[in-house]
């Protein structure tokens, strides 16, 4: 294995987050809170350190897919060790537990979290919790490779371990270029969002915290009723943007450079707008005796259905209290997940396209024995390897899933709650249903609950492998032995 | 398709049952019961009509997977039908639905009851619903293939169609010897039961049902308090029962021919006995505080352990009381069901062994990426096709799960109630949790929910694809043109 590869990226992420940290430092500053000062002492701390480890280049850049999965796993774990110390070290969060629950959460997109009373957190504390949102998002790998000239042709594998999705393509030859597009893409939608919140009269703190929520799919609110206390016109915006945030963005690569053909041929975009179109219409429908006009119902409706899907996780309303129907369309959504190559959690709704077409060729096998048809996907035939990491994907989901749900069944939680926790972790929304519904929080788990969360939330957002490869024994086998490999 | 070649089956199928029917006929007359006179009524027509069908000779005995899928799924609704009519006509269950779902249940070896007195039934009954799990246990194309001589050289593709487990093996070369073999197992390992009950004082009614309830690992009772009331003894006896009808019928051939070698290379029997130990040691000590002696819990600990993983469904206590992570154990076991080729239901042991060494492989991939290995079960290669059939299996069976939810979700019935309820009649257990927990019934659902439940119990019981083609509209296209095909 590689392994001064991986010290070397994982310097230039430590000194990426250490140059992070400067901007809560300065929202703390135009605050005057003393919390600020820890983000400055923490940032120097991580550039010095991060950029003296950076001196020492790897001689070989050779690297595989083990080696990715392993920097980025890494990398994921140490963003949130480092990143959890101001709550720590400030006193705002005072347990380590608690504070790295809040910052994986935070980076992982997922947005659950263990604070009774968010209101009491600082301004930097709470810009930091959203700028995890919105880093952790489209990827710190990523951001790497849009910053940093790496040597090596093999950073793809990079690339791959963190981007979402069943296969992972790049926009242009050249992948820094790629990086580069998607950040900017991303730069330009959240600025975009940012100003109709403020047209909406949103103050400034609110509209910034928001719009870097909404980008990451996130969901942390700096409100305890999360945006239930906006206006309706703010509601609608938050719904429209996490949609497009939800959205593979390929798409507007395919806009931007007005390749409409190909855009018209990404099933994927089009089946995730219908299934977004049936849930709203469908719990719209089953909660129409709740509301007071149809207005707030189909708003209900669809702010919390573009929430789920796209596993922001804010919330307008208590869904928890809805019919059973519209409860189960939730969980299901929460699986659904948003679009490949979208900042959304999720299993992906290419993921599903794909499974629900082998299966339909399955039945065609039984009809037509003769007939090997090849699966075919936005006109082109998806390569077995995809089909068969979408299967394993699923299969490594449901053991994942089911070891989770039994550690966390040692809690004596009621079984919804934990099947609801470690759905809304793993696929990075945020709140579940009962002890964990939107107007509750995560901090009556044990300790040892919440690290089995935690593992879930980063599993999540990395679709597994890189969190496994990590944990499986044989890939450490002889990895003390001193070899030329 | 070959029209002609399903319904000389289906007219099999009719005439068999009809010969089963003057089992409970003799059984009323014995107890001078009125009811009994419908059997013979039912038994005589059902012959009739049956044998005048058989008549007609297909010309063509030419037969591909559609047909025997079609073939597969038409003769369990036809015996499910037909079956459910005494019920009606002696008006011991009013309700049309209410008697289908009961022989559904039965015929599938669900065990799943809406009668909520199931003592005042008649003998005849009681004995014609206790029959339906042992008819349906092994399977009636099963027996049809073991007594009938079948012209033409695919009715393996019948065997495939209703056997369960991933791939499915003859044990001699001649199919009609397969099932011989297989059918004298099974009356042989229910009469040792039998003889077993009696040595513990059972009353000859109840061990005869009992028996028979436990060889199709079904689970109706005679009594309301289904188990409970029999002494320690008898429980051991039909813990140890279910278990080894659980268990794969290949073991057993081996065992008879002392072929002790290929016996030990048996993955999926050793894995299946590796969970039963660790389910019951696990449930064991969760429940440690409720009993009153480590006999009766480790008692009650394995009954219900082997009741769920063989999903025959007896109870002897009301697990619903029980700690989260028992209830959580007894789930999964729903899930994980008997081995392959057994009369048990759920995924089979032999699924999840293949997919957990898919993934392991897909890991040994990414470490490994020129390494292409092999999946290996029982020292031989798995065939690509079995693996995919195990990964469309996994797609199809959350697809009518989550389907099946969705039409239960409409009753405003908890999750937990809805969820277990599809898991026990897809799976064939019976019972789940809270509103269906093994001290209560189906009753309360509506029409609607118990066809859908009906639909899981066939579609489970047959392994998803027959009933999945059956309702799969390409089958259909073209059915009513005259080809010679």
């Amino acid at each position: 294995m590689n392994k001064s590869m991986i010290r070397y990226i994982l310097s230039w992420i430590l000194t990426l987050e250490g140059i992070f940290m400067l901007l809560p430092w300065a929202t703390g500053l135009f605050y005057h809170e003393d919390s600020a000062w820890y983000f400055l002492l923490l940032s120097v701390c991580s550039i010095c350190v991060g950029l003296i480890l950076t001196r020492f280049k790897p001689k070989r850049t050779v690297f595989y897919m083990r080696e990715g999965c392993i920097a980025t796993a890494l990398s994921w774990i140490m963003i949130s060790l480092v990143g959890c110390l101001p709550f720590v070290l400030s006193g705002e969060i005072p347990s380590f537990t608690d504070a790295l629950f809040e910052t994986v959460s935070g980076f992982t997109t997922t947005g659950a979290t263990i604070l009774n009373d968010v209101e009491a957190l600082s301004h930097c504390m709470l810009f930091w919790r959203s700028f995890t949102h919105w880093l952790g998002g489209m990827g710190v790998l990523v951001f790497l490779l849009a910053v940093i000239r790496m040597s090596g042709g093999s950073n793809m594998n990079l690339m791959r371990a963190e981007t979402t999705g069943p296969s992972v393509a790049k926009l242009v030859p050249k992948l820094m270029h790629s990086a580069r597009i998607v950040y900017l893409i991303y730069i330009g939608l959240t600025v975009l969002m940012l100003v109709f919140l403020l047209a909406g009269q949103m103050p400034f703190f609110d509209a910034v915290t928001t719009a870097l929520g909404t980008a990451g799919t996130g969901g942390f609110g700096i409100r305890s009723d999360s945006i239930a206390g906006y206006s309706p016109y703010l509601q609608w915006v938050v719904t429209v943007f996490m949609l497009l945030f939800g959205v593979n963005f390929n798409a507007y690569y395919l806009i931007l450079f007005k390749k409409w053909r190909q855009l018209f041929h990404m099933e994927e975009v089009r089946y995730y707008f219908i299934v977004v179109l049936a849930a709203t219409a469908l719990i719209t429908a089953n909660i129409y005796n709740t509301a007071v006009s149809f207005e707030q119902n189909l708003r209900e409706a669809a702010f919390q259905v573009a929430s789920i899907i796209t596993t922001t996780g804010f919330g307008t309303v208590d869904f928890n209290l809805w019919p059973e129907t519209s409860r189960l369309i939730l969980v299901l959504l929460m699986f659904c997940g948003a679009c490949a190559g979208s900042t959304g959690g999720g299993m992906k709704v290419s993921r599903f396209i794909i499974l629900i077409k082998t299966m339909i060729r399955e039945f065609g096998s039984y009809l037509f024995p003769k007939s090997v048809k090849k699966i075919k996907m936005d006109g082109k035939t998806v390569e077995d390897e995809v089909i068969r990491g979408v299967n394993v994907y699923l299969i490594a989901f449901v053991v994942v899933f089911v070891a989770s749900m039994f550690c966390l069944s040692l809690e004596n939680v009621d079984l919804v709650t934990n099947f609801t926790s470690v759905a809304a972790t793993i696929n990075n929304i945020g709140p579940g249903l009962n002890l964990v519904g939107p107007m509750e929080n995560y901090s009556f788990y044990s300790n040892f609950s919440k690290y089995v969360l935690m593992f879930d939330m980063i599993a999540g957002r990395l679709e597994l492998f890189p969190l496994l490869i990590l944990i499986y024994p044989p890939t450490w086998k002889g990895i003390f032995k001193k070899t030329k490999e």
